[in-house]
């Protein structure tokens, strides 16, 4: 309506910071938003869904998605493959529509080299104890793999400053109202609305 | 708590428009806000608060305080004068209170000059023919007023795109929402947050 074009936003965050919930919280307030759906090799969990949850691709599968230029961004974490699928991200974000990544730093320095105004978020559990409770909590890593996301938290909290804007999920309804405000505020800028839009905010009828 | 200096917030949009509506509306779900207080030579209207909606001063006394350089900006509007005194601003900002400053045009260049981290965010009526509506339903000014005071509104729509925020007062409800995701999704920037939180967030313990 305001603006011709989506705008894209990028979460990153350890897993386990809770990502996942704040955005499911979130966007029904936000009217028309599309999430997209990563692509990945590692296996599904017990209740996950091909297609709503990750594309889950096999090896070869993701290896030719790549041979052929067909993803965002991807990154090999913990021995799996992730990554995202251009075509639905384009396609969403020239409808109209803003786009929500959910991905890795490595994956989310990729999205913002190729796409310059891409919005970065990084939500941050409000400490590295507080982290390591809720991955035991959620059950379903072997000790060595917490130890491997744990670390992987602690050298991604040191990129904070690459962001635009940090959310701390220490208590989710506060961190679910700091993300729509960043979604909203973002829509409000004054640069992305149309010449046209301007121009008819100053017709005298 | 997460920074250690304030926000310098400055709004504006035309008479009328409703920005001591969307402001007084907001502010109260915003946590710590200090608002500020502008002089004016202007005859106090029914209602008002000398110190509460104005600091009402004489001309002798606005020419004092300019002269003494004690005035963040100032500008001369329909025949009287108005500007923000700087030291109330600069008590607020240092204390790490986020300030509102509400100004017109040639005041909030003035302030963005001076201050160039303020959060500029402008305030549109849907369109100049509600904006006089709204002006006429208020019944304050002459019809003279009334015409000077569209003419400056459609000047400055013209401004629109100098400002970091475009919040178009239609429905009262969602310019207020609007109005706090600005205000939180500010609070939010990384760079904002001190050094020692970000620290803190990677302890182990």
């Amino acid at each position: 309506m305001t603006a011709s074009r989506g705008i894209l936003f990028v979460m990153t965050g350890a897993s386990g910071v809770g990502k996942g919930t704040v955005r499911h919280a979130a966007v029904p307030e936000l009217g028309d938003v599309h999430y997209s759906v990563s692509a990945t090799t590692r296996p599904r969990r017990e209740g996950e869904i091909d297609g709503v949850h990750y594309h889950f691709y096999d090896v070869a599968t993701f290896e030719r998605a790549l041979a052929e230029d067909a993803l965002l961004e991807h990154a090999e974490y913990v021995g799996d493959y992730y990554g995202t699928p251009a075509a639905a991200v384009d396609r969403a974000l020239e409808a109209g529509r803003d786009v929500i990544l959910e991905i890795e730093l490595d994956g989310a320095r990729q999205v913002k080299e190729k796409r310059e105004d891409a919005v970065m978020l990084f939500i941050a559990p409000p400490s590295l104890a507080e982290l390591e409770r809720r991955l035991r909590g959620r059950g379903t890593d072997t000790e060595a793999k917490i130890q491997r996301r744990l670390e992987r938290a602690r050298v991604e909290l040191r990129a904070v400053r690459e962001f635009d804007y940090l959310i701390v999920n220490d208590r989710l309804e506060d961190a679910v109202v700091a993300f729509q405000a960043v979604i909203r505020a973002e829509r409000l800028r004054a640069w992305r609305y149309s010449e046209a839009f301007v121009l008819a905010l100053q017709r005298a009828t």
